[in-house]
C-alpha cells in the first residue's frame, strides 16, 4: 500500500533515533548519561496531582473546546506578574504547545505558503509544517554568534510572495539564546514591514539566568494583531506528561479560527488542566529554586566545555539547552553514535542529540551536538569529563571507522 | 490580518452553534432536554480515577510517542475478548479519537486527494479533512434504508483517480447504523479493486442493541494492510474528556508513519492513560448494564417518534443516536431555533441538533434533526411528548416567521 506523500517525509524524531544504541550500550553495562532530551528532573509540584486526585464529577465529562474557564482566569493572572494584560478571551488550551503550533500553522497559512524560522530549531516544527503542508524557510543563527538573530538583510532575503508568518523560541530550543528586547522590537518592525504573523513559542519563558530576563512578544506595542504566543506547562511546572498548552492571541479573528480547529478535536484533557490550574497558582518564589538549580548546572556544563579551545560556545542566558559546536568532528551524528558504541570512560559515556536535525538547510550543524543540562550538578561534571574524553578520542581516531 | 483560507472555511460546529440560544431559553426559566449532543451520562467508573491518583512518581515525565506499554497490552487484551487477535505495535494512543483521526488521514493521503464518506457522518471528520488539506467525497444513505450502504453502483461513482480511502464508523455517529457482515464484506472488495484503505471509525463497538453485534474491519481477511481503525476510550467508558484514542493497524508501515506523526506531538497524556488501563481491565460485564440502560432509551425514544406517521426512522441498532426525517421541515436549522426560542410546553423544550451539518452535500438534511438519547428514560418519555408537541405546532405555524 502506498502511504501519503507527507508520511514517508515526515522526519523520524533525531533525538530519539539513537535510542536503541543507548539500550546496547546498557545491555553492555555501560552506564549512560542522558543529555540528549529536554526532560526535566525536577519534580512535579505536589499540588498538581492532589487538583486532580480532587476531581469529583460523576462523568469524567467532554470540557470546552477552548479550555476550562478557571485554567484560562489561573493564566490571565500569571501572566499579569510579567505586566501583560490578557483576558481569558486571548487564550485557547491545546494539547500541549504541540498542538498549538499545528493550530497556530493552521490559521495563518494554507499548503504551499511558507513561515520563516531562525535555524537550529526546535526539530517538531518540521512535523507539523508536514502536516499543515507549509514549507519552512530557515534563517541561519550562528554559534559565533551566540545563535542570535542575523542582520536584517538576512531576514529579508527569507521573504517570499508566499510567506506568512515568522516563528521564533526564546529562550530558545535548542541553542538556550534568549531574544533580546531589541532583537524583539527588530522582528516587529520586520512583520509590520511584510505583513506577516508573528508566531513566539514561549514555552521557556521562566528559565533565564545570570540576569537575564526574558522579554515576551505579547509586549510588543502595536503588533498585537500579529502576535500568536505557543505556551506550555511541560517545562514551566516539570509536567511534560500532561498535555496542557495554550494559543494566546490578542487577534479575535485568530481566536475564533482557533476555536474552529480546536471543536473539531473536542477539548484537552480535563484531569490535567485541573493540575495545571493549581500549579498557576503556586507563588512566583516557586521558580527561585528551580532557577537557582538550573543556573548551577549551566555554569558547570559550560565551565567543562569551555576549558577545550576547540569548542565554540558563547553561555546561552535561557531554557537548559546548549548548541556545542566542535573542530574536528566532520559528523556528529557519526560522533553521537561513537560515544555510545565506540566508547566508555570507566564504563560510562553520554547520550548527546546531533544537532543536524535542528537544521533545515542539508548539511548544516554538521558539527554540532545539542546537550541539555536536565540531570545533578554532580553528574553533569561527571558527564562533561566523559564527553570531553570522548571527543579526544574520536578526534584523534579522526572518525568512527 | 488576512487568515488563512482553511481558517475561513473549517465549519463551526453545528452541534454546539445554538447554545447561545439554549442559554437565552434557561434564562427566560425553560427547561431545556439537551438531546443534541453525544455526552454520556452514564458514570466514569470509579476504577478510572482510582487509577489515576495512585501515580506517585516524582515527575510527570514525557511518555513514549505510541502510548504507555501498559494500556497498549490492556487494548490488546480487551480486543481478544472479540476474538481479534492485536500485537502492541498494532497500537498507537492517541489524544482521542479526534487525533486518532488527523493521524490516518495524513498517513493515507496527501493535500488534494479524496476521501469517500457515506453521509450523513460524523462532522468533525470536514475539520481533519480541512486541516490536512484532503477533500470529503461524499456517498449518499438515506433515512428509508435506515442508513445502510447504497449499491455498488454508488460507490463506484465516487471513485477518482485522486480517491485514497474510505471512511466508515458503525455503529455510526450520527445515524446509530451498525454495518452489516455483508456490508463490511461488500467494502473489502470495494477498497480491493480501487487499491484504497478503508479507515473505520468504531468508538461506540461495544453499544449495539436487540441482537445486534458489532462486526469490526479488523476482522475481513485478505486487506489487513488496507485496513486502520480509529479508537477511543471517551464513550466505551465514559470517560469523554480524558482524551485518550488509537489508531490500529497490522500495516507496519502505516504504524511506522503514524508514529513519526506521533512523536512530533511527543505523547499523550500520561494520567488519563493510566485510568484507561484500569478501565480496560474491567469485566467484560461492566457493559451489560450500560447497554440495557441503553436499549430501554432506544425503545422509549423510537416508540414515540413512530407514533407520529409523518416521522421516517428505522430502529437503528447502536451507538446512542438517531436521525430523525420529518415530513413538514424544509429547514431543521429554522425549526431547531424555534423550538429554543418561540416554543414550550409547560415551561418545557428540547434541544436537537440540525442534521445539515452531517451532510457535505449542500441542502441535504434539511428535513432531518439528531438526537442523542444520553438522558434517563423518564426524562426521554417526557422530551418526545415536548418533541412531538413542538413538531406539530412547527408544522402547523408553516415555518418559524
Amino acid at each position: 500500500m502506498q502511504l501519503s506523500r507527507r508520511a514517508e517525509a515526515i522526519q523520524e524524531s533525531p533525538i530519539r533515533k539513537l535510542a536503541p544504541l543507548a539500550n546496547a550500550a546498557r545491555a553492555r553495562g555501560v552506564r549512560i548519561y542522558n543529555l540528549n532530551i529536554g526532560q526535566p528532573d525536577v519534580p512535579t509540584p505536589p499540588e498538581f496531582l492532589k487538583a486532580v486526585t480532587a476531581f469529583s464529577e460523576p462523568v469524567l465529562a467532554y470540557g470546552p473546546s477552548d479550555g476550562l474557564p478557571e485554567l484560562r482566569q489561573a493564566m490571565v493572572e500569571y501572566f499579569r506578574r510579567y505586566e501583560i494584560a490578557l483576558e481569558p478571551r486571548d487564550i485557547l488550551i491545546a494539547n500541549g504547545g504541540s498542538e498549538a503550533i499545528l493550530f497556530a500553522f493552521n490559521v495563518v497559512a494554507d499548503q504551499g505558503q511558507e513561515i520563516i524560522i531562525p535555524e537550529p530549531f526546535y526539530t517538531n516544527y518540521n512535523g507539523y509544517a508536514e502536516m499543515a503542508n507549509l514549507k519552512v524557510v530557515p534563517v541561519r543563527t550562528r554559534a559565533e554568534d551566540g545563535f542570535h538573530l542575523p542582520p536584517d538583510a538576512a531576514l529579508e532575503k527569507a521573504v517570499t510572495p508566499r510567506t506568512r508568518a515568522m516563528l521564533i523560541c526564546s529562550p530558545n530550543n535548542p541553542t538556550g539564546t534568549v531574544l533580546a528586547w531589541e532583537e524583539l522590537e527588530r522582528l516587529a518592525a520586520f512583520v509590520k514591514r511584510h505583513d506577516l504573523f508573528l508566531i513566539a513559542d514561549e514555552v521557556y519563558k521562566e528559565f533565564t539566568y545570570g540576569g537575564a530576563r526574558h522579554r515576551s512578544v505579547l509586549e510588543l506595542a502595536g503588533i498585537e494583531d500579529r502576535v500568536i504566543v505557543v505556551d506550555s506547562i511541560s517545562k514551566r511546572f516539570s509536567a511534560c506528561g500532561a498535555r496542557v498548552g495554550a494559543v494566546i492571541s490578542r487577534n479575535r479573528e485568530v481566536m475564533a479560527a482557533t476555536l474552529k480547529f480546536g471543536q473539531a478535536r473536542l477539548c484537552p484533557p480535563t484531569l490535567e488542566q485541573l493540575g495545571a490550574v493549581a500549579a498557576y497558582q503556586l507563588p512566583e518564589s516557586y521558580f527561585d529554586a528551580v532557577r537557582a538549580e538550573y543556573q548551577r548546572r549551566r555554569e558547570v556544563m559550560f565551565e567543562a566545555l569551555t576549558t577545550d579551545p576547540d569548542i565554540v560556545l558563547r553561555k546561552p542566558a535561557g531554557a537548559f539547552y546548549m548548541i556545542v559546536k566542535m573542530a574536528g568532528v566532520a559528523d556528529s551524528d557519526d560522533f553521537a553514535r561513537f560515544l555510545l558504541e565506540d566508547f566508555h570512560l570507566d564504563g560510562e559515556t553520554v547520550m548527546v542529540a546531533p544537532a543536524g536535525g535542528f537544521y533545515a538547510t542539508p548539511g548544516a550543524g554538521t558539527d554540532e551536538v545539542r546537550m541539555a543540562y536536565v540531570l545533578e550538578t554532580p553528574k553533569i561534571a561527571r558527564a562533561m569529563q566523559v564527553f570531553l574524553a570522548g571527543l579526544e578520542r574520536y578526534r584523534t581516531a579522526g572518525s568512527r571507522s
